[in-house]
């Protein structure tokens, strides 16, 4: 049976806060292990890829080459299911649609003394992309992290992702093409991190690595963020629901089943000010449950971390939400724009009934790539400005110089920077 | 004597890149010491913030209080030099008023099918700024980390500074103070990271940390990063110069000083296509270092990462500069605009001669947090994006659900997860 809560419970709060505190994931310890790849892969190239694919992959990249062949790719489209292809062509499009809007504005203006100031934006030269392999090769991870690069007008786009047992998954080589992918590795692990910060004979390195992966890539990857850029570490997933009296109890729960689907360590939550309702999502779920493929998994991610919480009022729901700050937010009510305007913490808020989440896990156009695990209260989702980095400008004249020239001065002086101080005053001397 | 390169040498390239690899800076592994630090910090709280201020600053903070009170703070502003004040507070404003700038538009429209999406973005509740303590407190920097903070809106300011043998800089007392800080406290090192991470009974957690620091610092922010977001880890500061035979050799060697003079791991270079500015330039380096009150730390600067770099042609320096991707970057020329142009990678640029870098330090306006060592690459100077997240939203009626709905339920399936599959189906049927 899954968590009930009410908010009328005296205990409420601490039951609530002890829900979020618990940690759903097990973190495991690969730092040392993942320090001597890097370093080995540093000091050995190619050969050390090779070496530890053949350890981890059981394959052979001396015969079959690193770098993943145009043939290959373009055999891989044969397979696909034409129908994945175009669906994974319009998501593509979508993306790339929705993306383009996040394209910063370059800005340089001339303050009313004369100072010029400004900000230019440039995408980075070079990115790396890592795919998980397996059952977590996702063809829309691909187009998810790819898509926002290529629109930020990242030249060179590099993926790397493990071929156990010899097997790339068809449809992530369409997504990569379709992406506009530069060049494909069959490498992954803390290897093919270490590749794409230090570089091998065959992979040329990287300006900033992004994308999921498991224990040893989250810990490689921390380990080389300072000599390339890397995005945040994904933690697991979760989605909340808000609904009140009016929302479709099938749908909310199968919108549960969906998040829960994806691993056991994933978190579902319903909030609403409706008991029935509660009721009938619980009972909904139960029933759905029973014909899932993966039910075992949504079956034990909903028993673990499942919750439903009853409310007063639907506006109550708007503070439990903001100390969950979930990744996926449904907020499905007669009136949801105000609870939505109300909102501070949320990777993606999905308004209304016919917004399911999944819908923004493919199609909607909007990023997958969202921040988890509470970090939604200072992060943000996957966009074109993980992309790009800003320069300032900063132009003065004599004139301004003369203006704000005594106040740098002061404040060199004041911090004990001489050198910074004289390197002002030397222009302001008329001498020299 | 301070390196000579010339780009005609034939062994240039390799020359230059040793010079950029060089490690300009010792990291010490103190991981092991500050994974126990925050340990202790999270389970004993104030307690153990009194012990390690004890045993490392020298001061008695249960008799002191662990805040610092607007009483002190009121009699920190009498001590100050009201010229150093007055220029903090130009400094402000000139910050604050650049900053304003760079606040982002939320965005909301609907797409040619109907489907609403956007993005919204809100401030991060609370923000850590960490200063350092000593020599290296610098009233400037609290100004740059604070003010994008409470433009950006963040409501909640938390300012931590060790105060070692009981004494705290006034001006950055002050400082804090016209930045709008909220909150002071007087404790320092991991265990200040370790208290805004996870809060104390005095010290409330926040959700983002800001701010430079030691290697413990630094060390300590890594660890908590994920429980709360950071800044990124600064290195050794660096500036680059290109200059032509119009530019005046005693105002660039005094700009290479100031770099200089900031620590021993500190860059200047200059790159110019006239050997005769080359000449003079060194020469008088040499004889604007003799007078200098820094003028160790500068001269072991100069002398171990210092470097002249003489081109064929000036536009020969744009690829070095961007092979550097230097935190600093100023173009004094003829005809500055065509390079600043070409330029990709750089923290910020100076333009002209009347741009000494230390006025962006101080009063130009924009940020002194720029990243360094190389960093520029990938990442960008700090502001007022670093304290704001994005929110996605997205809306579709049933009509747009039956337009991209099937995409989503084949790449559902395609991906081997029935439960999205069925969450877009479920409202597609007529009878769900």
């Amino acid at each position: 049976m899954v968590a009930r809560l009410s908010a009328a419970d005296p205990n409420f709060a601490k039951t609530f806060a002890d829900l979020l505190a618990t940690k759903r994931e097990v973190s495991e310890d690969v730092d040392h292990v993942v320090a001597g790849i890097l370093a080995d892969v540093r000091k050995r190239g190619d050969e050390a890829l090779i070496d530890y694919s053949h350890r981890f992959d059981r394959v052979d990249l001396s015969i079959l080459g690193i770098r993943v062949t145009p043939e290959e790719i373009a055999a891989a489209k044969t397979e696909c299911d034409p129908e994945a292809l175009a669906a994974l062509s319009l998501a593509r499009d979508r993306i790339e649609a929705h993306h383009a809007k996040q394209l910063p504005r370059d800005e340089r203006y001339v303050d009313l003394i004369g100072v010029e100031l400004g900000s230019r934006w440039t995408p980075l030269d070079s990115v790396g992309l890592y795919v998980p392999g397996g059952t977590a090769a996702y063809p829309s991870s691909v187009l998810m992290n790819a898509v926002p690069a290529k629109v930020a007008g990242v030249k060179r786009l590099a993926m790397v992702v493990p071929q156990p047992e010899g097997k790339l998954a068809p449809l992530v080589l369409a997504a990569a093409e379709l992406a506009g992918v530069d060049e494909v590795f069959r490498v992954g692990g803390a290897q093919a991190v270490g590749a794409l910060a230090y570089g091998t004979e065959t992979i040329a390195p990287v300006a900033k690595i992004v994308g999921p992966g498991n224990a040893y890539v989250a810990a490689a990857k921390r380990r080389v963020f300072g000599t390339v850029g890397i995005d945040m570490i994904a933690g697991p997933s979760e989605v909340l629901v808000i609904a009140d009296g009016t929302a479709n109890p099938d749908w909310i729960a199968a919108d549960l089943l969906a998040q829960a689907e994806h691993d056991a360590s994933a978190q579902s939550i319903l909030i609403t000010d409706d008991p029935d309702l509660a009721d009938a999502v619980e009972q909904a779920v139960e029933r759905q449950l029973s014909t899932l493929p993966r039910k075992d998994i949504a079956a034990a991610s909903w028993r673990d971390y499942g919750a439903i919480v009853v409310v007063k009022d639907i506006a109550a729901a708007v503070p439990l939400s903001d100390q969950v700050a979930p990744e996926h937010l449904e907020i499905i009510t007669a009136d949801p724009e105000p609870l939505v305007a109300a909102i501070r913490h949320a990777g993606a808020i999905f308004i209304g009934g016919h917004t399911p989440e999944a819908i923004g896990d493919y199609v909607g156009g909007s990023n997958h790539v969202l921040p988890t695990a509470r970090t939604a209260r200072f992060a943000s989702g996957l966009g074109v400005l993980d992309f790009v980095k800003r320069t300032s400008i900063l132009r003065c004249g004599p004139e301004q110089l003369r203006a704000i020239g005594p106040a740098a001065i002061a404040l060199g002086r004041a911090e004990g920077l001489e050198a910074h101080a004289r390197s002002v005053a030397i222009r302001m001397n008329p001498g020299g």
